[in-house]
């Protein structure tokens, strides 16, 4: 067959082995590679296509899983002559919104993008993590031989202690505070403290990807609806749940912060059953307006795992979670689980320990806080300008990475497909009822707009089309 | 009551809070404090030792966790009233010996250690790793702000895959390896693939720790005596087993090599039944004599699943382990398990992948292996000098960090409880029956001895005590 051409500037910022992957997704689907057809050797299309072997094996890989294609050993990679059986496409890619929570340019063309935060690049500060790097590689070498504990090296959990207390009131013990290399891995744990016989609750609409990793791990999840005071308690009463998960304080893609009588009869629910709330903080940093808000964890040591993480404040790369036990599970833990190995390289750990106790983790926080408040200023500007508001409202900007929008209800009919309509356009924006389990109706002409580099004129010229289409 | 006070000095290897939560316990158990006495607070407790207040915390929340001492809140800490109720402290003892492989210096005076491995300490090349993390933070400081790979990042799995061609003769695709923060991780992601509803089996004897992963996930164990030719294939058969874990190539704790016919049979078993082999390789780089052994993954890719990691060869404070997953399973991955976040920072990825990529590991691999090879000769001439040699055996001596011993048939009698008699003389030897769920009667006369840094004149004082023992 004729090598496989793809414009490698066409691929927007989606990472090339993807693009790679749809290309020839795209050409299988369309006919242009036949069934039975043999592809090219992952050597020469990398040669061909100026890419690394490894990016073709990890498409041509995604294509095998998903049945586009397959490998016949020692002869090559074929597409399939059973097409029936493929998956279909457009529920795969709804799957990779939903999980990834914004995925950016799959469709070709996107041209004003508001379905991933893109304004982060750099905003890391390099130089004092580098300057910090190399102290603690001289401080530390004998650190560096030892095991680090499971729960995560004593300094860091010292560090995360004193700052919860500076920052946020929060008063714990260093050694209840279990670090992990990510908050799935956290969840990991719980499961394996609580087990799988009882129920976990999560918030709907809510990130899906909380919930399955429940689902993963064999154990079943009820979709509790949110309010606008947050998670409704009533189905929760009479179920055998005995873990819930959400954001009391800002919540996602809502928006929406628990009132203190609601999370009173939230304590008092789990007080009663037994159960342990999972409150996940991962976004309080990022509160532009009034005081942080007053943790549950606060109001309720006994029942609360507090929960969160650097990944989204520092940099992506950096995978260091934490939670803090309630001291009843904690004796669990210690009983149960102490035996696993710690999961976070320890040079890291001391590293962001330095980071924290020398200051600089809140002055990063400061000015990142800073940069999105300017982001969502020109957004609310932007909006402004273009005369869009007329049609539409403003649900939420408190807090967070991005802004919530809701047609108003005299637009509703020629608010269908909003944002189908808009992808044509090319302009991305987020529908909420991708974050809902079911009944998803009264979110129906509700959208994220995530915060992005765009300057306002580009932004105007965005929200403009959202106008005209309404 | 009076300050506690205990000597710094007398503590050994073990970690401060490890010390001070023995002394205070052994204080309650002699009667030298009372039940329902106050303990003083931890900062009190703290400067008067000179240690850290999240020493004493630690120490605290292990005797809580114990039974040991209560926390009454806003008075402080009390010795339980109930001492009835408490644990066993020689039952855990005893689970720390089998779960950590090997614990020092828990019983006071401990003057000849061989029950952990001691001579790592200055073996890890921090020049050469400080200078390609410098260069890592340079060259990957746009990949620092993004997530990476669940998988971990392709950089790093192509060095592990060129690795292994080169070192084991494994050829693999980078796109099939997944890295993990350790393989306790690893094996997380293998039951929530493989799921719940069968039967994992384990080496007996072997390492504990590895059964009870596996357990406190909700798989129920099987253990499979092992002979000296590694595990027996019998009660694999007819039975519910869809995951195997073996040590192929150096059996844990008797050093038995699975010859290529038994090899064969349980490939056969496995192809039969379904199952899938975890091939874990973890000290394959220690062995001293004679050429690599191929692996069972060469044989059969369908069905095995390799397994290794860096943090035995590197330094324990380095969180990377990989397997390499069959086709099957590959896709399974793909599917259920691909919406997993990366668990280990991209940056330590890079300076991995650099650090193989440059020769680096392979050098350093030859130099502990070089010096390992030196320890056990001093260990062995110290052994033959001492002339113990005319009791015990040296059973196992080609790989690994340790010798297996056994006492000679005709001394068998004098061999009764011969560890526990050795630590009353400071001796420290960790029996195999550690490592036996049961049927460990044809392990009652043999023991490990680690090697350690002691010099040969030392090492030859402590087998001179064995021998006059028997």
């Amino acid at each position: 067959m004729e090598l496989l051409t793809y414009s490698m500037e066409k691929r927007g910022s989606e990472p090339v082995y993807l693009y790679i992957y749809e290309c020839i997704k795209n050409d299988i689907l369309s006919g242009k590679i036949l069934p039975g057809e043999k592809l090219p050797s992952k050597r020469v299309l990398a040669a061909h296509l100026g890419v690394a072997i490894i990016t073709i094996e990890n498409a041509y890989a995604q294509l095998i899983t998903e049945g586009y294609i397959q490998s016949r050993e020692k002869r090559g990679y074929y597409v399939s002559e059973d097409m029936e059986v493929l998956a279909s496409p457009e529920k795969k890619a709804e799957d990779d919104i939903l999980d990834k929570a914004a995925v950016s340019g799959k469709n070709a063309d996107i041209k004003y993008d508001f379905s991933v935060n893109s304004i982060k690049s750099d905003s890391f500060p390099f130089d004092t993590w580098s300057r910090i790097m190399r102290k603690t590689m001289l401080d530390h070498e004998a650190g560096f031989m030892e095991a680090p504990d499971g729960r995560g090296v004593p300094k860091l959990r010292e560090a995360i202690a004193d700052y919860l207390y500076k920052s946020k009131g929060i008063s714990v013990s260093a050694s209840r505070i279990i670090v992990g290399p990510g908050t799935e891995y956290l969840h990991h744990l719980l499961i394996q403290l609580v087990g799988r016989s009882c129920f976990v609750a999560v918030e709907n609409p809510g990130y899906k990807k909380i919930s399955r990793i429940y689902e993963t791990n064999g154990v079943r999840v009820l979709h509790i609806p949110v309010d606008e005071k947050g998670m409704t308690i009533d189905r929760l009463k009479d179920s055998n749940v005995r873990l819930v998960h959400l954001s009391p304080s800002h919540h996602f893609p809502t928006g929406s912060v628990m009132p203190v009588h609601r999370r009173g009869r939230l304590l008092k629910w789990a007080q009663e059953q037994g159960a342990y709330i999972i409150e996940d903080d991962y976004d309080s940093e990022f509160r532009f307006e009034g005081r942080p808000i007053t943790t549950l964890y606060s109001m309720d040591h006994s029942n609360v795992i507090y929960m969160n993480t650097f990944t989204k404040t520092l940099a992506p790369s950096i995978r260091i979670a934490y939670m803090i036990l309630p001291e009843k599970l904690f004796s669990k833990y210690m009983d149960k689980l102490s035996f696993y190995s710690g999961t976070v390289s320890s040079f890291e750990q001391y590293t962001l320990a330095e980071f924290i106790a020398g200051g600089y983790y809140e002055r990063h926080i400061r000015r990142v806080r800073n940069r999105y408040k300017k982001c969502r200023q020109e957004m609310l500007t932007a909006l402004s300008e273009s005369g869009v508001l007329e049609f539409i409202t403003v649900t939420e900007d408190k807090a967070g990475l991005q802004l919530a929008i809701s047609v108003k209800p005299e637009y509703e009919k020629q608010a269908v497909n909003l944002d189908k309509r808009l992808l044509e356009k090319g302009i991305k924006i987020v529908p909420v009822t991708s974050y809902c389990y079911s009944e998803g109706e009264k979110y129906k002409n509700s959208y994220l707009l995530y915060y992005s580099d765009m300057d306002r004129d580009r932004m105007k010229e965005a929200f403009s089309y959202i106008k005209g289409l309404l």
